[in-house]
């Protein structure tokens, strides 16, 4: 009955209704907790017009040896960045790139790992302003989490996309939850375009937010990131040719033809059914769990994908 | 310049005084932030007597094929768990063994995945009760850390662990942070008894604390744990005998020779240094950071570890 226990015992998204909140005395007698819908119920409940389709133009498909990484881009949050990876990803500028950074608890990084003789560019744009913070009317999905949060104001979910935000300023911006896709940049606030991006693979690094544009969040395929061997260099650096990993393509799924499309969708995050999804992870219930958590970080809130029927 | 660019872009300790805060608009023109102590920089100028070894009755040398994974354990949060898998790894229990679980931004696990015949034990106990708080009087290394938190009232660092707590039922316990490891159990409280381990490999699933037991930390060798495949299974399991890591044998470090130990230390989480190392990481400085932060998340906390001459 080991591995039955062992399968039992650390749910990722099993979470099931809690009344009672407040620590256990270690050798107190258990209570039953009565069950509760877990993440997995609330998806199968759901309803398909719950569900959004990604849109092909904000979808980018970046092939590596392993496999198909899919990233959806955010452009309420960044449009300028949005557009010029579009651009790039047209011109062909990631395809031949490689991923050349894995930092563990931190981040993994692609695109040119050339300094001395850069790939040249076409129509996009070198530099680009940073997107840190965008206007709040840019964002008109805001879904606020209840929950407090360290980092910001207000925080909670628009459109698929963990955000934070700031009435007081007026600004909003996308959250370094796991998963995020950002631009790497030099010193100077202008020194990114997107042609150097990264994706969060480690605990969340908030601090990081509204110092880098964040574009997007990887849909699928953050296990082919996640396990790529650390780099010996400082930061995570590959520093021989053969770590590297090729990009064989990054394409946009608008230039694909239909057929060959991937079909995913995201959980509509103003949805009812994403409410009780974060209600499930914020208070799981019995058998398995003592103590209903009773809060929710913005990045331990699931924002469920799923794949479709081609 | 574009790889000093990367160089420079996403530096996990480099944080450097910051005196405005507030988000900038997206084009207003930069100010330049006072340079400050990064973490780095507070270590390197720390003291001696600011760091700790670890104690070799409370280090395990977990040897796998691409490396050894060192973990302290901490007996003030869990006496009794602790005294068993010390008692499992004089028993040799966990040689040949293995890590069995692979869940992305989850957690990697080890011990016997043979549920049918499971390897007998001998004088470590088959059932614990569970150690998922302790009374506050264990703990007398508490050092509270200013910045609020949304899962538990008060949180720390307890001699080189992460801990919260909670004044009002005189508990404490550790917090679930990348590179804790903890004992899997089954529905019931007592069905664990430390020969089924995991340790943390993505964003805190803070919704744990006070519903697991929490034994240690892994101080060197995450990157060895952390890139493992992610199983194809549910929850990450391995599903076939050939994606199983054999654990090649599990050690206390007091039973090892002394010429053959490894000499780790860790930072003091009592001492002044450590107080500059959170605020190093909750405040960072020009030039790279346009906005600092102004809070730090428990988990975002690095608690300093370094390798010292044999």
């Amino acid at each position: 009955m080991h591995a039955l226990k062992v399968l039992k015992s650390l749910p990722l998204l099993a979470i099931v209704l809690e009344t009672t909140v407040g620590a256990l005395p270690a050798f107190a007698a258990e209570k039953e907790l009565p069950p509760k819908a877990t993440v997995n119920d609330v998806i199968k409940a759901s309803k398909a017009t719950e569900w959004r389709q990604l849109d092909p133009e904000n979808t980018l498909y970046m092939d590596i040896p392993s496999g198909r990484v899919i990233i959806e881009l955010a452009p309420p949050f960044a449009p300028n960045h949005a557009a010029n990876i579009r651009s790039m990803v047209r011109e062909g500028y990631f395809d031949g790139l490689s991923i050349y950074r894995s930092q563990d608890n931190w981040v993994v990084q692609w695109g040119d790992p050339n300094e001395d003789k850069p790939k040249p560019l076409k129509t996009a744009k070198a530099k680009l302003a940073g997107e840190f913070t965008v206007p709040l009317k840019n964002d008109t999905h805001f879904t606020r989490l209840p929950d407090r949060d360290g980092y910001a104001a207000q925080v909670g979910h628009s459109n698929g996309f963990p955000s934070a935000r700031d009435p007081k300023t007026g600004e909003t911006w996308l959250a370094h939850c796991y998963g995020m896709v950002g631009v790497a940049r030099g010193n100077e606030s202008d020194s990114g375009n997107g042609g150097t991006l990264y994706a969060v693979i480690g605990n969340a690094p908030r601090h990081l937010d509204r110092n880098i544009t964040v574009v997007g969040r990887v849909i699928t395929g953050m296990p082919l990131l996640s396990v790529l061997p650390r780099g010996p260099a400082p930061m995570g650096m590959y520093d021989k040719a053969d770590m590297m990993v090729p990009i064989k393509a990054v394409r946009l799924a608008a230039d694909v033809p239909a057929a060959e499309r991937s079909h995913w969708e995201v959980m509509r995050t103003e949805s009812a059914s994403f409410k009780a999804v974060v209600e499930a992870q914020r208070n799981r219930g019995g058998p398995w769990t003592k103590v209903a958590a009773g809060h929710v970080d913005l990045c331990n809130v699931p924002i469920p994908t799923r794949e479709t029927g081609k």
